[in-house]
């Protein structure tokens, strides 16, 4: 396929969305913009167009990586025993299923309080803040050395992120989250604020893809049981409560982020990595989405037909 | 894998469970059974174990069916229309997310919302009433010409199904149910209440399996976009408010059914169909849920690794 | 005070409500129409200004009717053991309540599940239907034996009840309501029937002013306990979700209807009937609780102040 | 009436509550501890029996203090626009009506995140500090200079109120909370910590009886509408999700704390302090409850029957 037409096709799209505003650092990307790269596993092609080397931040997409650094770290019985695998059918920072279902633990790692839940499990370490430990391990999985924080963004988080402190307050209230509700905050806010591009976050999706295996040194990164938790946990909670929406058009394991990137594994075949920062009303890419179910249909994704 | 063993290995899981106890045709059954058939699609191959030929009440995986139906009838899109794609968060029979959303129609197709919403779009055609065209279409899906209602069971339903009514004139009253209301329960009472076996559950998985095409006739019997989209709606939604935590475990898209049915479709390599009446507190059938959990490991089945 | 006056000061305040529309045989009442009436208990003084003769749907102002006629008949125990005296911060017809709670039973007997449960508890009795007992009972504590059904309402009733067909179901299958369900309703749609004036009602309002005892001869309708009691849960939640704040505005256990009607109690002061149709969000009629405001800072009736 | 003798009738009501264990401080609290003071406002007289001069910890009876200063501070119509006076049906620390509700402000001023919010609009002044104001306006409306914050009960706080904490990020994330959230915090906590007795809590409901005056010296505390508007949230909310419960029994418009005290109005004549730390589920004093409710019927308080 070509990823030109296809980027020029799903364009207009961009003006059904809105870049995300309640965080000012974000608010002022500008939202004409979409890039993809394609990084075919199976044959070990990549191919790339648009925005595709354009930095923005990584917001929500960390939680995959900071989920993976955790199991990796603790082991995937322990993860599990802090958050579910279930759906909320709520907005991503909401608690109402935890205090209508009297759920002591997040309902799954990828609503906000679930992912601050996970990012307070990493232990400093070695001298190495839990921060910096995510940061070398999104290097590495990613395979781009080159992320870093970007203070502006996180600055942002800082300013506007009196929802998650509600969140994690709530967690540590109830018994969930053992570690300093401040320290676990600020990995969070931090894991938020790197920047990436398309390129970091299709090798991401290709170690997924790979069964847990980096495709560009033939090295595992992680275990193939938490590449394949990870890639459920994405298919029924990757796109918050409209999951099952893009499940049903896209049928890929997809996670996004605020800062409009999308990360996408298709099992054995592509790791995708997507940037278009105009949103839906839900948090996700919406031209993003569009260019992902094009491909999805081109190259034969969706694990529910092929 | 040899199916004997693998009953043999889940059968002690019967003893976690137990037998629906709110429909009275349900709980005179014997707990202590389970059965299981495979079809593999691929290879055109079929083998059986345990109470694979029993009898059982269909149940909830009767909502597949007449979604399918549904879809062939009115069109995926006007099917779409109807009810969403996402997940609920809580128990089959609740409203909560219908009156926290303020949504006026069902979440997804296989709360109990969604499936009595989707019964009253079946109207009556030639003479035939809905649940008799649900039925035909039934044993042309199942490949099982004498699948029929059991009246007793039937009875029971007409006896319990008060949360059902609720739901029903619930939708109703928002304008979502546009249907006569009793007419629309008695069609959903009827389709729970048809007996098939395992067989007839693995013929329908095989369908699903195979793109939407019976596989011992060659014939489409439902489109591919139908037969992706309910493959997609099952892995999300297929198993309640635990659609997650199997989507992790197993892998498969599956249904169940209070009666202790289960049907599976991996795309292009299996249908199955499981029986085992004793359920976890979800309503999911345990010994047959650790059988499919143990089958999709041996067999290579999870769409999110293979 | 002159209520003339009253009634001049508070007539555009109509314009601020709307006829409620959900009901057809309401939809069609003309809005601008205020009327109130006068018992002064204390004194036996009566007067009355405005459309204080028309006859106009009693709606809710029958759950007061009906708790009292449920409390004299089968004792106040028995009664609390069916229903609470808990406010629900959500609309009339809502079970979100129950749902989060668990809880078996309605909060209370104003909102319309406690309502249609406390109605299923009248028994037919020598002869006599629920509604027929229930209709002497309103002649006799509203001292009108003119008071009758209006088939039109009835049948708009009828029509759109499908909200309490809901939540009487519910309640069936909760176990709360034992009785039989349409049998119940058809009650309940036939209290909220019964043609009343502004007259009407302040005599009833006078009964529970006066400790039960009706002023007009002397003679104990209902007992001192229920009166206490009716007056205590018309205060908490006798206005819907808003009752805590019109607490605070008026002081006045009173109770609405969406036929435009009001009842409040001073005790041992006055008995006040008040009717005006168009509606606030929340059901209560817009000028008759300006009105009644009115009069209670007037009259100093608060029962937080006096 | 006897006092000692209803003490003695209450006693054995310690052993159906629990002293609160989530807060260290209180946990350590003898629960065998009964007390009452009775001020007769119409009759300026008073008497006392039992644990009537044990200081306790205040806690939520604060609330009514922090909302009178806020009114005499800010105004009415500027605390009317922060809270409601609406109900929740749930416990004092939920957040869940204003989640479900999509309210930005605390439906009343008695609820936890209410009352927070209540704190953080006290300002500093010429010096002193939000709490320093509170504790000396506390002073004054008790009459009694020797109320002193306990450090100890304060530490525990501090160390217990996660879930407090989470309420003010909420509030503050909504925007309802516009000041410092910690500084907020601090202040709420500082004035649960206060400690009382039951005399304290008596001049309280005297003040609040005798429509704002002070009845020991004749002099104005606060105006008329702030002591009716919160005698009508007491009445409304004052024992959390249990109000209307006890609106029933007792008819007073009281306010509990955690800390086992209870206030009490009875408008015109009574301002009653009770102190008994065992609690109900709900978080009130058991035989604090069933001694206000002895003494509202021996001395006819009840507002909705006399």
């Amino acid at each position: 396929m070509n990823l030109n037409d296809a980027i020029q096709e799903c364009w207009d799209k961009i003006d059904e969305g809105q870049v995300a505003t309640y965080i000012p650092g974000l608010a002022k990307v500008d939202p004409y913009q979409l890039g993809v790269y394609l990084f075919d596993v199976a044959n070990d092609k990549r191919c790339q167009a648009g925005a595709s080397r354009v930095r923005f931040a990584i917001e929500s997409v960390s939680k995959v990586i900071t989920l993976l650094y955790a199991i990796e770290r603790l082991g995937l019985t322990a993860v599990e025993a802090q958050v579910g695998t279930r759906q909320t059918g709520f907005p991503f920072d909401t608690i109402l299923n935890m205090e209508i279902t009297k759920e002591t633990h997040p309902l799954n790692a990828f609503i906000n309080s679930g992912a601050i839940l996970i990012s307070s499990l990493i232990e400093e370490e070695d001298g190495q803040s839990p921060f910096e430990q995510i940061l070398n391990f999104t290097r590495e999985i990613c395979n781009d050395p080159e992320i870093t924080l970007d203070d502006g963004i996180y600055q942002s988080e800082l300013r506007t992120g009196d929802m998650n402190r509600s969140l994690a307050y709530y967690l540590k209230a109830k018994g969930a989250l053992n570690n300093d509700v401040t320290t676990s905050l600020d990995t969070y806010f931090k894991q938020c604020s790197m920047m990436v591009t398309c390129e970091s976050l299709a090798n991401l999706g290709a170690v997924l893809a790979n069964d847990g295996i980096a495709p560009w040194n033939g090295e595992r990164i992680i275990s193939s049981a938490a590449a394949t938790y990870t890639k459920s946990v994405m298919m029924t909670t990757g796109l918050y409560n409209e999951s099952g929406t893009y499940s049903v058009k896209i049928g890929v394991p997809t996670k996004s982020g605020v800062g409009g990137g999308l990360v996408a594994a298709a099992p054995n075949h592509y790791g995708i990595g997507i940037f278009s920062p105009a949103l839906d009303h839900a948090g996700n890419s919406v031209a993003g989405l569009a260019l992902l179910e094009l491909i999805s249909k081109e190259l034969k994704l969706s694990i529910f037909k092929y």
